[in-house]
């Protein structure tokens, strides 16, 4: 089965650096990715919150969250 | 061709986490992966500062560091 990886980002320079570099470099026989963009989707600000993000972007992966340098805090997000 | 991932860390709890989350689910298609210890490995310091690592873990790919969450900073490291 594959796992679960959510790359939550907020379309800053430095996220979109991420996610083309480290987002789309993941094994794709091991995981399964899905991109949130919490600056037009907010209902997921809570759900990434709970998963431990505390600024983007950041990838969700086996229940921790990976800080990716630092595009924007996520309570500028709100 | 394999594009180079070095993972830079330094042996701490949060380096070790993201080794095994993060650095063992690059694509193994793509990417040919080193993990260097620069705990153990100073002679690689310069190398990961030319790089723009600033604290470990980070990964560098691509010509561009991504730090991920913060373990140390590399300056602790010298």
């Amino acid at each position: 089965m594959k796992t679960k990886a959510i790359f939550y980002h907020a379309g800053c320079p430095v996220c979109v650096a991420a996610e083309l570099n480290v987002a789309s470099a993941l094994d794709p026989a091991k995981y399964e990715v899905e991109i949130v963009h919490l600056g037009n989707d907010k209902g997921r600000l809570s759900e990434a919150e709970s998963a431990g993000v505390k600024s983007v972007p950041a990838l969700v992966m086996g229940g921790a969250a990976y800080h990716i340098n630092f595009g924007a805090g996520i309570e500028a997000l709100k």
